[in-house]
Parts: structure tokens; sequence; C-alpha cells
């Protein structure tokens, strides 16, 4: 059931994300989503098939809450919390979220980001999935479990579009099982 | 039943949003709704309640896209795309979006902004439904409007969270029906 929902997934994927050329800057090959998530069945698909890694062995949900990183995140995390009957949190950029929350600030190429989350988005004990559309360095997904673990939660895996396994972001992961639809 | 929806959708906003005084700036009150995106019940009875603008009378789905506005409209409208059986399509910040896009710029209090759309986005003759999460001045919902009429696409109407009515962005939205879960 959960190979058949990635492999559908998978096959949108393929037909669907378009290869942009030197954006954001020369050199480098930019993975376009959006028409894959214009398109109903594909975007369908994808849902499906990112939630599986917040089910067990037997397809129920085991996670409390599904945590998607700002902004491409938001677009798949949301439908994902719906699918697994968990809640949706927020990890935002710097300075948008307007209560206290924890901070993580995190190596770029060529800079620093900082990513926030609400102290009281999450409570002690509960089980947090972490979505976004790919996994490239990691930093992004290390970032975010570190707030998760600072609220007391626990996080349980991260579900991806892409992984793209030449930047080995998997290893900066640390043990968190990584479910990503395709490996390029 | 679209009043019904609406009424429990509201009654979950009542009871989730939390007002944050004095954000992001002195005087200014702003509506947190990340605890009502982390309730899994008053998530599904927003999204549910939003989609409504994207149904006739008999509730079959009338709409092709769904747009979403960077970045919280993208968590609202990603699911209001899956309940529609249509596309979601997302409006970004300047400079987000890798391929040739549609750009419109207007005025904020003390800037300017300026919201993209891909060119291909939406195909001539579509009928799309924007979503956002608040209704301010109205100036992010006008400027959608005008991207979405530049892909030669038809706006059917606008679905938000809450409606800041002293604002009166409804008058400068123009002629396109708003369908606000709740007026503040």
């Amino acid at each position: 059931m959960g190979a058949t929902r990635t492999e559908v997934a998978r096959a949108a994927l393929e037909r669907l994300v378009v290869d942009v050329p030197d954006f954001p800057e020369p050199g480098v090959v930019f993975k376009d989503i959006t028409p894959l998530l214009a398109d109903h069945d594909g975007l369908t698909a994808v849902v499906a098939a990112l939630a599986e890694a917040g089910r067990d062995g037997d397809g129920t949900p085991v996670v409390d809450k599904v945590v998607g990183m700002e902004a491409r995140g938001f677009i798949l995390a949301a439908p994902v919390a719906l699918a697994l009957g968990a809640g949706f949190v927020p990890v935002r950029k710097a300075g948008k979220l307007p209560r206290e929350a924890h901070a993580v600030s995190y190596a770029l190429e060529y800079a620093e980001a900082t990513l926030e989350l609400h102290r009281d988005a999450i409570a002690p004990g509960e089980r947090v999935l972490l979505v976004d559309d790919v996994l490239a360095t990691g930093g992004t997904v290390r970032a975010t479990r570190e707030l998760v673990a600072a609220c007391g939660g626990t996080p349980v895996g991260v579900s991806v579009l892409m992984e793209l396994g030449f930047l080995a972001g998997r290893e900066v992961v640390g043990d968190l099982p990584v479910h990503s639809i395709a490996v390029i």
C-alpha cells in the first residue's frame, strides 16, 4: 500500500516537475514543483504519499502535529496534517511569528538563516512529522528538528517530495527517518 | 449547509484565534491564526467553510484553480484546492518564481510590494478562487485578481478567514464576491 502510493506519486513528480536551469543563480538547476501543485491528481497523489511517513504499518496515523517549513513546505504540510487527523504547525523565517518563539540559526551556502517556532506550538510528548518539498543540504530539517525538541516534542520523521542525493542531506538530518518520494 | 459550515468555522475562529497587541508594530493588534491551524478540528472546519465559495448552490465545485497568496494563504488554499477537485497555484513575492511570470506592484502602508504569478499557471478561461487568511486593505487581493486576469483566467471570488471591516478592503476588491468566515 505504502509502496504503491509512493510509486503513483513518483510518476506524478516525473511527469510534472520542471527543471529550470540557472535559478536562482547560474549553475543551479531549480526543481519547479508548481506544475505538480496545479494538477489536482498530482497534488492528491503526493499528499497521500507524504502522509505515509506519519502512519504505522497498519496505516493508522501516529502523529499529533505536522510541521511545514516556510514557504513551500506550508503548501504540502497542511493537507498532510488534515489527512493524518493532526494539526498543522508552521516553522517560519525570523520575525514572522507574533508570540514567544524558539529560534535556531544555521549556515546557508553564502549566508545564515534563522527559523522560529512558537514555544507553545507543540506540547511536550507530542509526535511530530516534518514536511517540506526538497531535502537538500539538510540544514532546514536539522534546525526544525531542534526547534521541535526545544518544545519537548518528538520528531518521528521527515517526509519530502525530492531528496537531492548528491548533497547528502540525509547525513545531516541524523537518525530521523527520511521518507522521500524521489531521490534525484 | 453553507451557512452551517460557516457557523462552525466561525465558532472555531472565535475559540482559537489569538489577539497579539503591538505586532508587527505598536498600535496594531495581530490576529494569530496558528492556534487554529494547530487544532485538527478547527483546521478542518475552516477549510470546509472557505471551500464553500468555490461551489454552486447544489454544492458542486465550480473552480479549476485555487490561488493562495504567500505565505499564510498557502496553508489554507492547498487544502481548499484538494476539497474542490482543483489545482493549487501560488502567488508569490517578487523573485521567488523560477519561470516567466506576470508581476503587479501595489502600495502598502509604508512601502510597495510586488506579487508574481507564472504566466502558464492559469489557462485562459479557467475559473479561479482566491484564498487568503485576512482581507485587510484589499491590496493583495486586487493585485492577485489582476494577475489572474493577465493569464486570461476568470476570478470567481475570494474566500478569507477574517475580514477587517474597518479597513474597507471589500471596496478595493471591486465586484468580486467576498466570502468571509468572520467580519471583525
